[in-house]
């Protein structure tokens, strides 16, 4: 049995315990959704403040070549570059991650011509699998989407297939594919491996250049807590750079943008990803974020995050067993992202109740009721108080106080 | 001869002149470059705080619903609308100018199958002739860019065209197009008409709705101060809703984002032209900046673009005279956006002297000097002392001091 005290413990030894204090979190509230919303370095006010005051509002025009504006998406790149084993050069911070998608799965057939599968999992992020539908339908009867369960699509890579499209960790389950097994996969097949990493990166540590990983994308607003809507990234190793052509061609992408030449004529390097003028605030948002996490290390961070979710985990089986919960994540940490869910029959009710008590995980359709944990911010009686918030909410019966309702963002 | 002592005196007759206290521009500073980056609305710093610090911080996920970020592009987007002459729901703010018009080029093949030409204009902004040529290298041997010059485009639109794609204030000459004219030979030809409103919106009175525009997309961050990057806009008639498709389905653009359903199925309305996640903090900034313009009055900002612009070219003839300058622009306010163009042989160096002298307008290659009006903040005085310097830049040929370097943001 773990009682409050031990947790009390935990977080007295947690080498990372002194990160909680660089994020705005607000009284009375157990945060457990930093996987659908990172919570607010408290920098990023301060930042805001520099861009928005002296750099555009003083700056001006001038900025773009002052503060470096127009080097903000490869700078910001960069960095997530160190999170998800990218050398400098091979990532760029830019668009949402449903336009970066879009990019890579068109270059990808672009890349393969002749071969006509895009491979994804039946339980993709569904954003991934309509852009899919997009491309399909853009690419005009050239493209198929081959949709099967994730404990198929090793064995379904084969010599039709221009593209392997999956999420490296599962956004209901939390589940880690091998990254590296199904990349040596594809690349014996021919075949590209595109990753979205938007429930991984700040989460696990990535290894897209050990994996031999060929594209991939991913969120800035989850984990690297970036802001609500932040820019998205792409990821193209410098192996693909000279072949990548990828279709949204706006002025940014171009080897000269402001040479104002009427043919595109794509930039040499990662650059050529671009497309539009850059979100300037956003992207410093965004920088704000990955600095803290560049800082604790993805190691440690790591290491937190399994202790953190090992322990909800065993607190949810001593508190609330017997109440119909069933954990639909992997058992082994090893095989989990920073996220843990459960089934559960009233899951919409029980996470409104919940989250009027000020546990604030999420839900999602048809009834998972799922819990993340940014170890950077998320402490250990955390875990003890939003389980026993969650053995009340079961007791009482308090998710009959909310009945589901349609068109709610969870 | 228009004297100082005048300028100073339509200063104190302006009726917009209070405007130019809500603008927070720096000391000694005559920005003529708001058509490249507007200046900041004062409020947006307490905007960032609020939306940063309390939505953000705060509200956290919660902010979703309850500071209804998920309205935000169509809140957006009917504020947009009373600009540019669309009704609620056909305008949504997202994405960059280049993105959008992807959708829409993509679009308009789709919504007139069989039709192979995308009609353009030579001197179009190069980014949207470039985002053609992506356009046209993804439908693969079925579109055919037709790049004309603007006097010959009328005359070109025939039955083989599916779409015009042009700028409706050229970016370089602000020469303005005959939005009506266009779009009605289009229309009679069962083509579509696809205006980039990015000099326009803001700048001019625009009629989307009177002038029968099929399509059209803009940038936020010229004369609608939204920031540096802020987001871009897409607007589609409602008689296009139900028949329109644009190939970036991301899970924004789905009819329920929420239910997480495994097909994509289109929003009812403009909503299916969203893709990602949007971004939140830059479009609560682009509002501040569209509040003011609504609140001025764009017929109120048009008399007054209209004098500046009128004053301007007086004082270059004045005060400037023989010295090699020729003006681009239309010599008609009423053909001509808010900005005036000259070119010079010396055009460079001689922007860059200007600039460091506190004036701020821009260069265009190969030759031009871009001085722009927005109404909101740009002085009658303001004009008085950029042609003052700019007088002195040329009589002691500062241009000199400045040669021509490459890869610098102009």
């Amino acid at each position: 049995m773990t009682s409050r005290e031990d947790c009390l413990a935990l977080d007295a030894h947690d080498p990372l315990a002194a990160f909680r204090t660089r994020f705005a979190l607000p009284e009375g509230v157990v945060y457990l959704d930093g996987n659908s919303l990172g919570a607010r370095p408290k920098v990023a006010a301060a930042r805001a403040q520099s861009v928005i005051g002296e750099e555009w509002g003083n700056g001006l025009i001038r900025s773009w070549n002052d503060a470096d504006w127009i080097g903000l998406p490869a700078k910001v790149g960069d960095k997530l570059g160190q999170l998800i084993g990218a050398a400098p050069g091979e990532v760029v911070a830019c668009d949402s991650t449903s336009v970066n998608l879009f990019k890579l799965l068109s270059a990808a057939f672009v890349l393969r011509p002749g071969r006509r599968v895009l491979l994804t999992d039946r339980d993709n992020f569904p954003t991934d699998n309509y852009v899919a539908e997009g491309v399909a339908a853009f690419f005009d009867g050239k493209v198929e989407i081959r949709v099967l369960p994730a404990e198929e699509i090793l064995a379904a890579i084969d010599q039709d297939v221009a593209v392997v499209s999956l999420t490296q960790v599962n956004y209901r389950t939390g589940r880690i594919y091998d990254m590296a097994k199904i990349s040596a996969a594809a690349t014996a097949m021919g075949a590209l491996s595109l990753w979205d990493l938007s429930h991984s990166a700040g989460a696990i540590p990535v290894d897209l250049t050990g994996a031999g990983a060929d594209l991939a994308v991913g969120c800035g607003y989850k984990y690297l807590n970036g802001g609500p809507g932040a820019p998205a990234y792409v990821f193209v190793p410098k192996r693909h750079h000279q072949a990548i052509c990828q279709p949204i061609s706006g002025w940014m992408g171009h080897a000269a943008p402001f040479e104002f030449s009427g043919d595109f004529r794509p930039a040499p390097g990662i650059g050529r990803m671009l497309s539009g003028t850059p979100p300037v605030i956003a992207l410093a948002l965004l920088e704000c974020g990955l600095d803290i996490i560049i800082e604790a290390g993805m190691d440690a961070l790591r290491v937190k995050s399994m202790a953190l979710s090992d322990l909800f985990i065993s607190l949810i089986t001593q508190q609330c067993d017997g109440h119909g919960l069933e954990l639909i994540s992997p058992q082994d940490a090893n095989l989990r992202g920073s996220q843990v869910s459960y089934s559960y029959e009233n899951g919409f009710g029980a996470m409104q109740a919940l989250i009027a008590r000020g546990v604030i995980g999420d839900f999602r359709q048809p009834n998972v009721m799922r819990f993340g944990f940014a170890p950077l911010y998320v402490t250990h009686i955390d875990l003890w108080d939003a389980v026993q918030a969650l053995r009340a909410v079961l007791v009482g019966a308090e998710w009959k106080k909310f009945p589901m309702r349609a068109g709610v963002v969870t």
